[in-house]
């Protein structure tokens, strides 16, 4: 598969992906600030890589997407984004800018902004739970995306990430970190996709190693992106991790250093490809997904 | 069925319900701080009274709990918790004080209470999808959940809430605010009995009346409480409605409009349990719970 296969792919589902959000919070029936806060944040046209993910994964194990899998795929962007909603909080990372625009307490004051992503949380197991698939997927997929986003994954994650500021965390404690706050919640998108494929524990375990490779390299490669890019190339603010004291690749093992991080995980994501090539699993659309660290998108 | 069995149930199940929560805190493998903060007001000694209406429900319509429905019950007290936790933030009701205790950010601070909720909110549902039920029924009980405390339920009263403080709604939007802020998660409580006691569509409405005129009555008495008693009393902060120009049933109906509000409540808590005693089902808990709201537990 070329790269305009991939682009076709992300640009067609990015797509539907989108239209879903946008219908899902426009259908909710709740307090119009609420809804509104919740939307400004999902709807600020982030990259979608999560959801992304999930579909890629599945496609790549069955030839095709089912509405279920888009339902996965799409309520996955909303608990993302309210991670991204709380973490940008005055008590958290104390951010202004996110996606290109103001962040959503800057908006819609902070108390609004706890209730958009509190809702957001909750809303992504809501609309999970009514995914068009057998019941026993959909448990599992609960089951997964609870452990992965809460006190054993990504909340763990920000919690170590806020009490390591200013302390020099050791390269396993700074991985472990990174393993949660960011990679689990790629895993699981990985995993999903697998689940949705009915795979079997071999090529979901495959796919596993793929999503946790893929996790790492994605933290990695964020963190060289803060310290060589702008705030306006990124639509956030850069540079803060050096300002907070935050723990870093690059603070840790240089910008070489890291950029050879980067380059060991994306060899064990091409491993885990390879494996699955072996057993009839070509995986196109997730090898040339691995281009996205080569710095082809952003 | 004597005011004596309602107690022997209500102290055999809290003791359960607290060992499981317990031993769920105890296995998590998150950052010790974080399982610190959660199991700080998981263990704050609350009533559970969202829990055992669950298993009264239950117990009422089949005589028996099993080991799935402590999961339904005890999972949802998580969920509760984080609703506590973020509701006294600074940035909303700014509390000092809950069930006798200093509040979670007094102790832990801001960053820490966020997480510690979020974390709540998120393994409140993964909790959910281990329980051992039907998927069927897993998947059933998770959507309902989600339906009652997000966007269109609790969060969205929690928003309609600050929103409403210092301007004066309508007793019509004071209902609808409660019947989202507190009442969706009691009728949860009540549904998710249903569900588990695999109840007809007919009882299952039966019980939702019942939860629904429940949640108003909780609601209406915890407003009179606040007016009417001491700090020492209901272990948190008391009169602060008046202070923080909440609405209050006390503040439009007068104390004695309240009472009278509360009183049908429980006539049409009652008239529901009625019907369901004339299709074979006499709910003794359900109805003694009702004395709840007379003052005699608290």
């Amino acid at each position: 598969m070329n790269r305009t296969k991939l682009e076709k792919f992300t640009r067609h589902y990015r797509t539907l992906i989108n239209q879903d959000l946008q219908q899902y919070l426009t259908s909710l029936t709740g307090n119009v600030n609420l809804v509104k806060a919740m939307s400004y944040s999902v709807m600020a046209g982030g990259k979608r890589i999560r959801p992304l993910l999930v579909l890629a994964v599945c496609h790549d194990l069955t030839g095709e997407i089912t509405e279920g899998a888009l339902t996965v795929a799409a309520s996955l962007e909303l608990l993302h984004t309210y991670s991204l909603i709380h973490d940008d909080l005055p008590e958290m990372d104390n951010d202004d800018l996110r996606r290109g625009r103001l962040t959503n307490h800057k908006v819609f004051g902070q108390a609004a902004a706890v209730l958009a992503g509190d809702a957001l949380l909750t809303n992504a197991f809501a609309w999970l739970a009514t995914a068009d698939l057998p019941s026993g997927e959909v448990v599992k997929l609960i089951g997964c995306l609870g452990q992965a986003a809460g006190a054993e994954g990504m909340v763990s994650g920000q919690m170590s990430d806020i009490l390591g500021e200013n302390q020099k965390l050791k390269l396993a404690e700074l991985q472990q970190l990174h393993r949660q706050k960011t990679g689990a919640l790629l895993l699981y998108a990985c995993q999903a996709g697998a689940i949705l494929a009915g795979a079997s524990s071999k090529i979901e375990n495959l796919i596993i190693i793929y999503g946790q490779a893929f996790g790492l390299a994605f933290q990695i490669y964020d963190d060289i992106l803060d310290e060589t890019s702008t705030t306006v190339e990124q639509g956030k603010r850069v540079h803060k991790d050096q300002t907070e004291h935050k723990n870093t690749y690059p603070g840790l093992l240089g910008i070489s250093g890291a950029q050879e991080a980067l380059a060991q995980a994306l060899e064990q994501a091409a491993e885990a490809l390879e494996k699955l090539r072996s057993l009839g699993y070509e995986c196109p659309l997730l090898k040339d997904m691995l281009g996205y660290f080569a710095g082809e998108k952003k």
